[in-house]
């Protein structure tokens, strides 16, 4: 990063899309004519046969620097993450991945299998230094704000200094994706007398309250308080983390599907929900996560952003922007000196080293 | 038990409802009435001189056997458990449960603090020989079918053994309340690829498969699938099955709230709506708890039945039709039977006593 954060470069994974690298090179077209200040090197990476045709057409080196690095092979959604990564040597994700690695781009976007990239990104990049384990971001939205929560599923087994790094990441993240200086914090829980959840949540609880100010904590949170504006960042394990939100979204799924046709059954309610589609359709927009399509592996050196393997070129624009204002806003370097701090309060032998 | 199970008892705790004893008695009225079945002997515990006119005026004894049992305190929705249960010695839940522990009544239902009745339930009645906790358990609905959840919050902390004992006993709840004399199990986790959840779900699920044809285990399933019809009971520990309910509670009256507000917020959209009633309030219908308004804690001596605070006088006739049919149906004797032989193939060293 000798040239600053806005000399940083983008290597986007452009194999990894259920839609096809055209999907993809049409979301870096759309990030660079609407977001004129995402001016960062974009290294594209995947068949070079392929990506050449579609770069040249869109005209793209007039708004940043373009460069495509070829891989040859790419890695399915259905394939096992560690096998994938044995059996796939040149794959584009891989190949984007080792770009970070080497210091040829700061930051790595894919679409592609989950999985993959989180172990690619974790035994390829390794945490940043005090942090034990990375931890998905997701950002969720309610009817009158959006929170984040993490762990969504990077680590299931956590411990309590797990999830205070858990908060230190998502706070730092917060103030990037929320567009709010100070996040509220919370941690999740069943029962939010002290003492009620488990030792894990306990002992996480007690530390995180001695971080003081380095974070705005509110204290446990109940799961009928995830979507009731109690808090901007929802600290969690993997596993709850993981289940809550999948099953929150086989929900929405659900409810949307019956409404669906009990609406059609019947030309009078459906001539209803003609009348009132501006409703739903405000509603469709409300609870999109579109605008935040790229989830970011935090805690890792080197930002990595996963978006969704169905994302389209607006959803891969945006995931674009977040990944550039994660670059801008310098997050990585911030996180580190929270964590060291947070981790120097939870180790306070380790801390006499530094006084001297 | 010796009268059959028609002839069991059930205790009411006629106090603990935030709508008042008379919307309990009217509850009892209509279940009697609606429910010709139901001919337990009713025990309604609670302030005698407050619901000695109410059982009056209903003239329930020509239904049943009705009796009042009377307790002079009330535990209030806000108190602590443990406490409540050192404060309050003639609260009507206590009462209500040691007329169980005493044999009087087969079974207990109470809509007031759940905490105070899980904790009172637990200690005062203990759980069944070879259960080692007891867990409660939800019935929630999808758009086409229902199923249950357990643990909802009983033990947050869970070992495999808790887990499968978990599943044999919401095995045999979901005979009862699905009206499926097969009901599927499923293990909740992250990524249903053997070996990628918690060391807790591995264990479960390869003791769970040595259950063979007790009872129909399904295997893993993810977040996504748990409104999706792929079982009919789904196992998770307390800590999980709580969070993951209030979640989706939260989100739906989220997204209601919502879309209410921008229906309401132009007439068109609002004719629209009314146009479209039918729908919502199908929806509504299906979506709805109240028939299963009951949730049994499950593993006791003892049927023990918590209601919602805020049941109507329809959410308790169908807590009470549960109840009946939880001791129409031997639930707690199956479930006996079934607990000795899993825990024999859990711990097959003890079996070897069984055999001489």
């Amino acid at each position: 990063m000798s040239n600053g954060p806005a000399a940083s470069a983008l290597a986007i994974d452009a194999m990894g899309s259920d839609l096809g690298p055209a999907e993809v090179v049409e979301g870096v077209s759309l990030a660079l004519r609407s977001f004129p200040e995402i001016r960062n090197h974009i290294i594209l990476v995947g068949d070079k046969t392929v990506l050449g045709p579609l770069v040249d057409k869109k005209k793209l080196e007039k708004y940043a620097k373009i460069s495509i690095h070829h891989a040859s092979e790419v890695i399915g959604m259905d394939e096992k993450p560690i096998q994938s990564l044995k059996n796939k040597k040149d794959a584009s994700m891989l190949r984007a991945i080792d770009l970070v690695k080497d210091g040829v781009a700061q930051a790595v976007l894919s679409c592609g299998n989950t999985g993959s990239l989180m172990a690619a990104g974790t035994l390829r990049l390794r945490t940043l230094p005090g942090v034990e384990r990375p931890a998905l971001a997701i950002v969720a939205p309610t009817k009158d704000h959006n929170f984040v929560l993490l762990d969504a599923g990077a680590n299931p087994e956590s411990s309590p200094k797990n999830l205070v790094q858990n908060a230190i990441l998502g706070y730092n993240y917060g103030k990037v994706v929320l567009h709010n200086e100070r996040p509220r914090v919370g941690l999740l829980t069943i029962g939010t007398e002290e003492g009620k959840g488990t030792e894990l949540i306990n002992e996480t609880h007690s530390l995180l309250k001695q971080m003081g100010s380095m974070i705005d904590y509110k204290g446990l949170i109940e799961g009928f308080q995830v979507f009731d504006n109690h808090v901007d960042v929802i600290v969690c394990d993997g596993f709850v983390g993981n289940i809550v939100l999948k099953a929150c979204e086989s929900l929405i799924n659900n409810m949307k599907s019956y409404l669906k046709k009990r609406l059609q059954e019947n030309p009078l309610r459906w001539m209803g929900a003609l009348l009132a589609m501006g409703a739903f359709k405000d509603m469709k927009k409300q609870f999109s996560t579109e605008r935040y399509a790229g989830s970011p592996l935090l805690g890792l050196k080197g930002i990595v952003v996963k978006a969704h393997g169905s994302s389209n070129r607006h959803a891969i624009m945006h995931a674009i922007h977040l990944t550039h204002k994660m670059l801008h806003r310098e997050m990585n370097n911030r996180m580190l000196a929270d964590i060291q701090t947070a981790n120097d309060i939870m180790n306070p032998n380790n801390h006499s080293v530094d006084v001297r």
